[in-house]
Protein backbone atom coordinates (compact mmCIF):
# COMPACT_ATOMS: atom_id res chain seq x y z
CA UNK A 1 0.00 0.00 0.00
CA UNK A 2 2.96 2.07 0.95
CA UNK A 3 4.40 1.41 -2.24
CA UNK A 4 1.43 2.17 -3.90
CA UNK A 5 0.79 5.69 -2.30
CA UNK A 6 4.76 6.45 -2.96
CA UNK A 7 4.42 5.58 -6.45
CA UNK A 8 1.22 7.71 -7.14
CA UNK A 9 3.00 10.29 -5.29
CA UNK A 10 5.97 10.40 -7.33
CA UNK A 11 3.72 10.21 -10.10
CA UNK A 12 2.08 13.63 -9.39
CA UNK A 13 5.54 14.93 -8.48
CA UNK A 14 6.82 13.76 -12.05
CA UNK A 15 3.41 14.76 -13.60
CA UNK A 16 3.31 18.21 -11.66
CA UNK A 17 7.47 18.57 -12.96
CA UNK A 18 6.61 17.81 -16.54
CA UNK A 19 3.73 20.34 -16.35
CA UNK A 20 6.14 22.96 -15.80
CA UNK A 21 8.73 22.31 -17.88
CA UNK A 22 5.83 21.89 -20.58
CA UNK A 23 4.56 25.24 -19.78
CA UNK A 24 8.25 26.45 -19.97
CA UNK A 25 8.87 24.83 -23.43
CA UNK A 26 5.76 25.91 -24.73
CA UNK A 27 4.42 22.52 -24.89
CA UNK A 28 -0.02 22.33 -24.42
CA UNK A 29 -1.65 19.74 -22.88
CA UNK A 30 -0.25 15.91 -23.41
CA UNK A 31 1.35 17.06 -20.41
CA UNK A 32 3.88 14.37 -18.98
CA UNK A 33 5.96 11.85 -20.99
CA UNK A 34 5.64 8.36 -19.59
CA UNK A 35 8.86 8.26 -18.01
CA UNK A 36 7.86 10.45 -15.53
CA UNK A 37 6.02 7.75 -13.75
CA UNK A 38 9.63 6.03 -12.70
CA UNK A 39 11.52 8.91 -12.95
CA UNK A 40 12.31 12.85 -11.06
CA UNK A 41 14.22 14.99 -12.84
CA UNK A 42 16.05 18.01 -10.97
CA UNK A 43 16.00 21.39 -12.32
CA UNK A 44 19.34 21.12 -13.55
CA UNK A 45 18.76 17.91 -15.59
CA UNK A 46 20.39 15.20 -13.21
CA UNK A 47 17.91 12.24 -12.30
CA UNK A 48 17.22 10.37 -9.10
CA UNK A 49 17.61 6.92 -9.08
CA UNK A 50 13.73 5.05 -9.06
CA UNK A 51 13.64 3.87 -5.22
CA UNK A 52 11.86 0.67 -6.19
CA UNK A 53 14.10 -0.63 -9.12
CA UNK A 54 15.56 -3.86 -7.50
CA UNK A 55 11.81 -4.85 -7.67
CA UNK A 56 11.30 -4.03 -11.46
CA UNK A 57 11.57 -7.06 -13.76
CA UNK A 58 15.03 -8.59 -14.34
CA UNK A 59 15.96 -8.48 -17.72
CA UNK A 60 19.76 -10.52 -17.86
CA UNK A 61 22.90 -10.65 -15.86
CA UNK A 62 26.14 -11.02 -17.81
CA UNK A 63 29.58 -11.54 -16.13
CA UNK A 64 32.64 -9.65 -17.44
CA UNK A 65 30.98 -8.86 -20.99
CA UNK A 66 32.98 -7.54 -23.40
CA UNK A 67 32.66 -5.93 -26.45
CA UNK A 68 36.37 -4.64 -27.38
CA UNK A 69 37.99 -7.25 -29.01
CA UNK A 70 41.12 -7.80 -27.48
CA UNK A 71 40.37 -5.38 -24.27
CA UNK A 72 42.08 -4.97 -21.37
CA UNK A 73 41.52 -7.92 -18.89
CA UNK A 74 40.41 -6.59 -15.76
CA UNK A 75 42.20 -7.81 -12.05
CA UNK A 76 38.39 -8.72 -10.98
CA UNK A 77 35.50 -10.12 -11.86
CA UNK A 78 32.04 -8.00 -12.51
CA UNK A 79 28.48 -8.69 -12.92
CA UNK A 80 25.70 -6.42 -15.01
CA UNK A 81 22.44 -6.97 -13.93
CA UNK A 82 19.75 -5.44 -15.79
CA UNK A 83 16.21 -4.37 -14.67
CA UNK A 84 13.43 -2.36 -16.83
CA UNK A 85 10.23 -0.95 -15.28
CA UNK A 86 7.46 -3.16 -15.53
CA UNK A 87 4.83 -0.74 -17.52
CA UNK A 88 7.07 -0.59 -20.55
CA UNK A 89 8.41 -4.44 -20.14
CA UNK A 90 4.55 -4.86 -20.43
CA UNK A 91 4.45 -2.89 -23.75
CA UNK A 92 7.50 -4.67 -25.09
CA UNK A 93 5.49 -7.57 -24.75
CA UNK A 94 2.72 -6.83 -26.75
CA UNK A 95 4.38 -4.75 -29.58
CA UNK A 96 8.34 -5.88 -29.77
CA UNK A 97 9.40 -2.56 -29.29
CA UNK A 98 9.88 0.11 -26.44
CA UNK A 99 7.47 2.80 -25.47
CA UNK A 100 8.23 6.39 -24.62
CA UNK A 101 8.93 6.28 -21.13
CA UNK A 102 11.16 3.23 -20.97
CA UNK A 103 13.82 2.91 -17.92
CA UNK A 104 16.66 0.17 -18.07
CA UNK A 105 19.01 0.18 -15.02
CA UNK A 106 22.54 -1.25 -15.09
CA UNK A 107 23.66 -2.63 -11.82
CA UNK A 108 27.44 -3.99 -12.13
CA UNK A 109 28.20 -5.95 -8.88
CA UNK A 110 31.46 -7.33 -8.10
CA UNK A 111 32.07 -10.82 -8.37
CA UNK A 112 33.86 -13.81 -6.10
CA UNK A 113 34.69 -16.82 -5.96
CA UNK A 114 35.39 -17.80 -2.59
CA UNK A 115 33.51 -17.44 0.16
CA UNK A 116 30.70 -19.31 2.77
CA UNK A 117 30.87 -23.08 1.02
CA UNK A 118 31.70 -22.15 -2.79
CA UNK A 119 34.49 -23.73 -4.42
CA UNK A 120 34.54 -22.54 -7.92
CA UNK A 121 32.44 -20.10 -10.28
CA UNK A 122 31.74 -16.22 -9.63
CA UNK A 123 28.85 -15.18 -6.96
CA UNK A 124 27.65 -11.91 -6.69
CA UNK A 125 28.58 -9.40 -3.91
CA UNK A 126 27.55 -6.66 -1.94
CA UNK A 127 29.97 -4.61 -3.41
CA UNK A 128 28.24 -2.24 -5.90
CA UNK A 129 30.75 -1.09 -8.90
CA UNK A 130 28.33 0.78 -11.06
CA UNK A 131 24.73 1.98 -11.40
CA UNK A 132 23.51 3.37 -14.95
CA UNK A 133 20.48 4.27 -16.52
CA UNK A 134 18.72 4.12 -19.79
CA UNK A 135 15.85 6.43 -20.96
CA UNK A 136 13.52 6.87 -23.79
CA UNK A 137 12.12 10.21 -23.43
CA UNK A 138 11.81 11.39 -27.41
CA UNK A 139 10.94 15.07 -26.39
CA UNK A 140 13.53 15.14 -23.59
CA UNK A 141 16.45 14.05 -24.98
CA UNK A 142 17.45 14.03 -28.96
CA UNK A 143 17.99 10.50 -30.71
CA UNK A 144 15.12 9.64 -28.11
CA UNK A 145 17.42 7.71 -26.00
CA UNK A 146 19.92 9.62 -22.95
CA UNK A 147 22.60 7.21 -20.35
CA UNK A 148 23.03 8.21 -16.84
CA UNK A 149 25.81 7.38 -14.68
CA UNK A 150 25.81 7.23 -10.99
CA UNK A 151 28.98 7.99 -9.04
CA UNK A 152 26.72 7.94 -5.56
CA UNK A 153 24.55 7.97 -3.59
CA UNK A 154 23.63 11.38 -5.63
CA UNK A 155 21.64 11.90 -8.92
CA UNK A 156 22.81 10.63 -12.28
CA UNK A 157 24.00 13.04 -14.74
CA UNK A 158 23.59 12.97 -18.42
CA UNK A 159 26.05 11.04 -19.94
CA UNK A 160 27.44 13.21 -22.87
CA UNK A 161 26.41 12.21 -26.41
CA UNK A 162 29.45 11.71 -27.61
CA UNK A 163 30.59 9.08 -25.28
CA UNK A 164 31.27 5.55 -27.28
CA UNK A 165 27.55 3.85 -25.31
CA UNK A 166 25.45 5.90 -27.56
CA UNK A 167 27.25 5.24 -30.85
CA UNK A 168 27.59 1.10 -29.90
CA UNK A 169 23.64 1.41 -28.81
CA UNK A 170 23.04 2.87 -31.77
CA UNK A 171 24.67 0.35 -34.14
CA UNK A 172 24.49 -2.93 -32.14
CA UNK A 173 21.26 -2.63 -30.30
CA UNK A 174 19.36 -5.24 -31.82
CA UNK A 175 15.81 -3.52 -30.62
CA UNK A 176 15.85 0.55 -30.99
CA UNK A 177 19.59 1.13 -29.44
CA UNK A 178 18.74 -1.64 -26.88
CA UNK A 179 20.58 -5.27 -26.16
CA UNK A 180 17.54 -7.58 -26.61
CA UNK A 181 19.85 -9.93 -27.93
CA UNK A 182 21.47 -10.60 -24.75
CA UNK A 183 18.26 -10.66 -22.48
CA UNK A 184 16.90 -14.33 -22.90
CA UNK A 185 13.12 -13.94 -22.25
CA UNK A 186 12.79 -10.87 -25.03
CA UNK A 187 14.58 -12.30 -28.14
CA UNK A 188 11.63 -14.51 -29.13
CA UNK A 189 9.07 -11.35 -28.85
CA UNK A 190 10.93 -9.19 -30.98
CA UNK A 191 11.77 -11.85 -33.11
CA UNK A 192 7.65 -12.30 -33.42
CA UNK A 193 6.59 -8.79 -34.21
CA UNK A 194 9.43 -8.32 -36.53
CA UNK A 195 11.61 -5.55 -34.62
CA UNK A 196 14.86 -8.07 -34.22
CA UNK A 197 17.58 -6.88 -36.24
CA UNK A 198 20.69 -8.91 -36.40
CA UNK A 199 23.18 -7.17 -34.52
CA UNK B 1 -26.23 4.10 21.08
CA UNK B 2 -24.01 2.97 23.71
CA UNK B 3 -24.76 -0.83 22.90
CA UNK B 4 -24.29 -0.49 19.27
CA UNK B 5 -21.35 1.56 19.78
CA UNK B 6 -20.10 -1.32 22.16
CA UNK B 7 -21.11 -4.20 19.70
CA UNK B 8 -19.57 -2.47 16.91
CA UNK B 9 -16.53 -2.02 18.79
CA UNK B 10 -16.50 -6.29 20.42
CA UNK B 11 -16.87 -6.29 16.30
CA UNK B 12 -13.61 -5.08 15.32
CA UNK B 13 -12.09 -6.83 18.19
CA UNK B 14 -13.35 -10.02 17.25
CA UNK B 15 -11.76 -9.61 13.94
CA UNK B 16 -9.11 -8.24 14.42
CA UNK B 17 -8.02 -11.37 16.72
CA UNK B 18 -9.44 -13.54 14.13
CA UNK B 19 -7.46 -12.17 11.67
CA UNK B 20 -3.93 -12.36 13.80
CA UNK B 21 -4.83 -15.76 14.24
CA UNK B 22 -5.67 -16.43 10.83
CA UNK B 23 -2.12 -14.82 9.68
CA UNK B 24 -0.28 -16.71 12.64
CA UNK B 25 -1.26 -19.82 11.53
CA UNK B 26 -1.05 -18.85 7.91
CA UNK B 27 -4.58 -19.07 7.21
CA UNK B 28 -6.11 -16.91 4.85
CA UNK B 29 -9.75 -16.75 4.06
CA UNK B 30 -10.09 -19.58 1.62
CA UNK B 31 -8.47 -21.87 4.27
CA UNK B 32 -5.39 -22.37 2.18
CA UNK B 33 -1.86 -21.81 3.65
CA UNK B 34 -0.18 -18.54 2.66
CA UNK B 35 1.97 -20.30 -0.48
CA UNK B 36 -1.29 -21.12 -2.19
CA UNK B 37 -1.06 -17.54 -3.36
CA UNK B 38 1.65 -18.35 -5.71
CA UNK B 39 1.32 -22.43 -5.89
CA UNK B 40 -0.68 -24.60 -7.29
CA UNK B 41 -0.51 -28.34 -6.02
CA UNK B 42 -2.23 -30.84 -8.19
CA UNK B 43 -3.87 -34.16 -5.89
CA UNK B 44 -0.77 -35.90 -6.77
CA UNK B 45 1.34 -33.75 -4.62
CA UNK B 46 3.27 -31.72 -7.92
CA UNK B 47 3.24 -28.30 -8.24
CA UNK B 48 2.97 -26.06 -11.51
CA UNK B 49 5.21 -23.17 -12.28
CA UNK B 50 3.97 -19.74 -11.03
CA UNK B 51 3.25 -18.01 -14.49
CA UNK B 52 4.55 -14.82 -13.22
CA UNK B 53 8.05 -15.55 -11.81
CA UNK B 54 9.88 -13.46 -14.08
CA UNK B 55 8.05 -10.53 -12.80
CA UNK B 56 8.94 -11.56 -9.30
CA UNK B 57 11.98 -9.83 -7.74
CA UNK B 58 15.13 -11.23 -8.95
CA UNK B 59 17.63 -12.14 -5.62
CA UNK B 60 21.16 -12.69 -7.82
CA UNK B 61 22.50 -14.35 -10.38
CA UNK B 62 25.96 -16.96 -10.02
CA UNK B 63 27.73 -18.81 -12.93
CA UNK B 64 28.99 -21.69 -12.73
CA UNK B 65 28.88 -22.24 -9.00
CA UNK B 66 29.82 -25.23 -7.08
CA UNK B 67 29.96 -26.21 -3.59
CA UNK B 68 31.46 -29.64 -3.98
CA UNK B 69 35.91 -29.03 -3.60
CA UNK B 70 37.21 -30.95 -6.97
CA UNK B 71 33.69 -30.98 -8.16
CA UNK B 72 33.79 -32.72 -12.23
CA UNK B 73 34.35 -29.41 -14.48
CA UNK B 74 31.41 -28.91 -16.80
CA UNK B 75 31.84 -28.62 -20.84
CA UNK B 76 29.54 -25.49 -20.58
CA UNK B 77 28.85 -22.75 -18.49
CA UNK B 78 25.33 -22.03 -16.37
CA UNK B 79 24.14 -19.03 -15.35
CA UNK B 80 21.52 -19.73 -12.03
CA UNK B 81 19.07 -16.73 -11.60
CA UNK B 82 17.47 -16.63 -8.18
CA UNK B 83 13.63 -15.43 -8.21
CA UNK B 84 11.96 -15.04 -4.95
CA UNK B 85 7.83 -14.13 -4.38
CA UNK B 86 7.31 -10.53 -3.70
CA UNK B 87 4.75 -11.05 -0.74
CA UNK B 88 7.44 -12.87 1.16
CA UNK B 89 10.39 -10.75 0.13
CA UNK B 90 8.18 -7.83 1.92
CA UNK B 91 8.33 -9.92 5.03
CA UNK B 92 11.65 -10.65 4.85
CA UNK B 93 12.63 -6.75 4.65
CA UNK B 94 10.81 -6.43 7.81
CA UNK B 95 11.37 -9.38 10.02
CA UNK B 96 15.00 -10.96 8.33
CA UNK B 97 13.66 -14.06 7.52
CA UNK B 98 11.29 -16.17 5.40
CA UNK B 99 7.56 -16.39 6.27
CA UNK B 100 5.50 -19.77 5.61
CA UNK B 101 4.65 -19.43 2.27
CA UNK B 102 7.73 -18.23 0.47
CA UNK B 103 8.42 -19.79 -2.99
CA UNK B 104 12.07 -18.97 -4.64
CA UNK B 105 12.29 -20.09 -8.21
CA UNK B 106 16.25 -21.12 -9.28
CA UNK B 107 16.66 -20.60 -12.96
CA UNK B 108 19.60 -22.31 -14.90
CA UNK B 109 20.33 -20.83 -18.32
CA UNK B 110 23.48 -21.60 -20.97
CA UNK B 111 25.50 -18.89 -21.26
CA UNK B 112 27.78 -17.95 -23.77
CA UNK B 113 30.76 -16.02 -25.07
CA UNK B 114 30.71 -15.35 -28.43
CA UNK B 115 27.74 -13.93 -29.65
CA UNK B 116 26.60 -10.54 -31.29
CA UNK B 117 29.43 -7.67 -30.98
CA UNK B 118 30.64 -9.76 -27.03
CA UNK B 119 34.33 -10.70 -27.15
CA UNK B 120 34.78 -11.75 -23.87
CA UNK B 121 32.82 -12.73 -20.43
CA UNK B 122 29.71 -14.91 -20.02
CA UNK B 123 26.23 -13.80 -21.69
CA UNK B 124 22.47 -15.84 -20.78
CA UNK B 125 21.08 -17.05 -23.25
CA UNK B 126 17.46 -18.28 -23.97
CA UNK B 127 18.48 -22.13 -23.58
CA UNK B 128 16.77 -22.93 -20.23
CA UNK B 129 18.97 -25.88 -18.39
CA UNK B 130 16.73 -26.53 -15.54
CA UNK B 131 14.16 -25.04 -13.39
CA UNK B 132 13.57 -25.67 -9.46
CA UNK B 133 11.53 -24.40 -6.69
CA UNK B 134 12.26 -24.14 -2.79
CA UNK B 135 9.04 -24.07 -0.66
CA UNK B 136 8.27 -22.96 3.00
CA UNK B 137 4.70 -24.27 3.79
CA UNK B 138 5.24 -25.63 7.79
CA UNK B 139 2.02 -27.99 7.46
CA UNK B 140 2.61 -29.72 4.10
CA UNK B 141 6.23 -30.45 4.42
CA UNK B 142 8.26 -32.09 7.48
CA UNK B 143 11.31 -29.55 8.48
CA UNK B 144 8.71 -26.83 7.05
CA UNK B 145 11.08 -26.78 3.25
CA UNK B 146 10.87 -28.24 0.26
CA UNK B 147 12.43 -28.24 -3.31
CA UNK B 148 11.04 -29.26 -6.86
CA UNK B 149 12.24 -30.11 -9.76
CA UNK B 150 10.58 -29.37 -13.60
CA UNK B 151 11.61 -31.64 -16.11
CA UNK B 152 9.66 -30.47 -18.84
CA UNK B 153 6.62 -28.36 -19.61
CA UNK B 154 5.11 -30.49 -16.96
CA UNK B 155 4.68 -29.32 -12.96
CA UNK B 156 7.04 -30.11 -10.66
CA UNK B 157 7.89 -33.24 -8.46
CA UNK B 158 8.97 -33.27 -5.36
CA UNK B 159 12.33 -33.86 -4.80
CA UNK B 160 13.05 -37.28 -2.09
CA UNK B 161 14.06 -35.73 1.35
CA UNK B 162 17.12 -37.68 1.20
CA UNK B 163 18.31 -35.69 -1.81
CA UNK B 164 21.68 -33.82 -1.18
CA UNK B 165 20.13 -30.29 -1.50
CA UNK B 166 18.12 -30.80 1.69
CA UNK B 167 21.17 -31.84 3.80
CA UNK B 168 23.10 -28.81 2.48
CA UNK B 169 21.00 -25.95 2.58
CA UNK B 170 19.97 -27.26 5.95
CA UNK B 171 23.51 -27.19 7.24
CA UNK B 172 24.87 -24.04 4.86
CA UNK B 173 22.15 -22.01 4.14
CA UNK B 174 22.60 -18.24 6.21
CA UNK B 175 18.94 -17.68 6.90
CA UNK B 176 16.41 -20.50 7.59
CA UNK B 177 17.95 -23.18 4.67
CA UNK B 178 18.42 -20.42 2.21
CA UNK B 179 21.56 -19.30 0.99
CA UNK B 180 20.93 -15.38 1.58
CA UNK B 181 24.73 -15.11 1.83
CA UNK B 182 24.73 -15.30 -1.54
CA UNK B 183 21.85 -12.32 -2.04
CA UNK B 184 23.39 -9.28 -2.10
CA UNK B 185 20.87 -6.79 -1.33
CA UNK B 186 18.99 -9.26 1.51
CA UNK B 187 22.94 -9.59 3.84
CA UNK B 188 22.79 -6.35 5.28
CA UNK B 189 18.49 -6.87 6.03
CA UNK B 190 19.29 -10.29 8.13
CA UNK B 191 22.46 -9.45 9.83
CA UNK B 192 20.71 -6.45 11.16
CA UNK B 193 17.81 -8.51 12.38
CA UNK B 194 20.05 -11.36 14.11
CA UNK B 195 18.64 -14.10 11.87
CA UNK B 196 22.24 -14.05 10.10
CA UNK B 197 24.69 -17.23 10.44
CA UNK B 198 27.94 -17.42 9.06
CA UNK B 199 27.91 -20.85 7.30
Amino acid sequence: MLVRVRGFVAFLIGALLCAVVGVRMGISDSGASASAAHLHYLADGRVALPADYRNWPFLSAGLDMNYAPGGMAMDHHMFDNVFVDPDSLRAFRSTGTWPDGTVFVREDRAGSSKGSINKSGQFQTPALMGLELHVKDVRRFKGGWAFFAFGSEQPATLIPKTAACYACHSAHGAVDTTFVQFYPTLLATAKQHGTFHER
